[in-house]
């Protein structure tokens, strides 16, 4: 038996983010239904941040509900705030992604507030999934843990104190996420064995491949015990610092990845490989990466798990 | 004191080796200088293969000759059998890199003759470098050690085998190569290990970035104490194999790595991507790639040799 690694689909949240162009509501939820035909069991749909800041995502609550509708799919939404939280209680979403920031400068640029706001705000949203008597599962996903293009270096003592009061706030589960794409696999293996060893509940890796390191990031943090990553198919979605640079990770390139060291993804890659191909023609002004699906499995694909000779 | 990690630039000769338009012999000589400029202080210059097999080097002779006299500049070339090393020795390399492949079926695709028959030619360049009482360095390099196209697995027993008949041979280094980006971080922990324990002398790591792998092959190859790395400005080269993928893993992008992971490279990544941009300019045709060179170096760069607080 395998061991099993879980990727989140986060494209039709973080891929379209910075999409300009409207993708058709009935081609995000084509593209949920793809994602369960191809072994993806968990996604983060939409957004429901305002659509004036974002107008990708003024369809969160239609998308979000087809989503939850369709058999075998886990759905997440990412909510900058109570109001997106309200908002996602409503839609019958699963999981509450809450983000906030590591850093304090991206998290005043990001959301107005302090992390101390954003923390107390994370402890509404608790007391409100609290008061509507839901199993919704309520996340905190800490954006800059591995550093910041506007405050430059984010203590990791800053990272644990964060993660402990989230803690406290009763997070579910804690994604930390390398927003800027910073990351590297030395400190990816200090900082997630630093939070393995506070928070005993599940800890999910989100990667950028900004500057090439997101799969050895990956890597490093399978070595450091995490079996959780988003990706997007793709590598769908860029980074505002950085214009033209690469986004996440890339669902196939992760899951070739993650299928190599062993592990059971459930994912079928040549499913997703055609899923990449209708995004790509879905978003033709859109940068669509991904190796994989330029190379092809390698003929020794599927001995990972063999013992060596 | 950071530990020091060496990159060999390998665009000369692996990158170069599929570009069907001659680079001109002034722009190749150009280009070792620009890399001893940049801190590069060894490379693989070029490609002592019959000009009729590959017409990019019927000038090997010539910009070996030049890459010697450059100050600062430790040259080595690539040989398939002894008629190459010949040559090599006649230029005044300071290293000769025969190559012979893992997979038998690869080796005879190749270089037309037997696994067991290319150990032969290995130890007559050995006993010519005798003959001709010189103190070049003679090193084998083992293509197809992770994975084969044509013969799919290669068993690790297989390249332990042939390690140690190259080292009886007296091979002064090894080089493993992943010649067709098949290998995965746990199968390059696994294999550099297995290797450093019967081999005593320097060990390089030679890795395509095909599928994806490459930066984090390196990193889990460092895991396993390897610290000499191949690589090629802008990711040069491609896999015949794999029409349009990438090739070798980026010199730029992998020194970003390596600093990250707390090494003295001893190289300028500003001067490593002013390098790429000519060469860019000087191959149009070719696909250039290179993340750092596009999202530009993290904030926190130069930070990672510090102790975490």
């Amino acid at each position: 038996m395998r061991p099993h690694a879980t990727i989140r689909e986060v494209g039709l949240r973080d891929g379209l983010q910075l999409v300009k162009s409207f993708l058709a509501t009935e081609r995000k939820i084509a593209w949920c239904r793809e994602e369960v035909a191809a072994g993806l069991a968990e996604a983060e749909a939409t957004s429901f941040v305002p659509p004036s800041v974002v107008p990708q995502f003024a369809d969160a609550a239609e998308v979000a509900q087809a989503a939850v509708a369709i058999d075998g799919l886990a759905v997440a939404a990412l909510v900058p705030n109570l109001k997106g939280a309200t908002r996602g209680f409503d839609a019958g979403v699963g999981k509450i992604n809450f983000v906030l920031s590591a850093s304090e400068a991206h998290n005043l640029a990001n959301v107005r507030r302090s992390t101390a706001e954003s923390v107390a705000d994370f402890g509404r949203i608790i007391a409100e999934r609290k008061a509507r008597g839901l199993a919704t599962k309520v996340v905190a996903g800490i954006a800059t843990t591995f550093g910041c293009t506007i405050q430059g270096h984010v203590p990791e003592a800053q990272v644990l104190r964060l993660v402990e009061s989230l803690a406290a706030a009763g997070s579910d589960e804690i994604v930390l996420a390398d927003t800027v794409g910073y990351a590297n696999p030395a400190q990816v293996k200090r900082i997630f064995s630093a939070v393995a060893a506070i928070f005993d509940k599940p800890i999910y890796a989100h990667f950028h491949d900004t500057r090439g390191l997101g799969l050895a990031n990956v890597s490093a943090a399978v070595d450091a015990g995490i079996t959780r990553f988003d990706a997007s198919i793709g590598g769908l979605g860029g980074c505002p610092f950085a214009p033209g640079a690469s986004g996440n990770i890339d669902t196939e390139d992760c899951a070739f990845l993650l299928e190599s060291l062993g592990f059971d993804t459930g994912l079928d890659i040549d499913k997703l490989v055609a899923l990449r191909e209708r995004v790509a023609q879905w978003l033709p002004q859109e940068r669509v990466g991904g190796m994989i699906a330029q190379a092809g499995l390698p003929k020794t694909f599927g001995r990972s798990a063999q013992a060596a000779e």
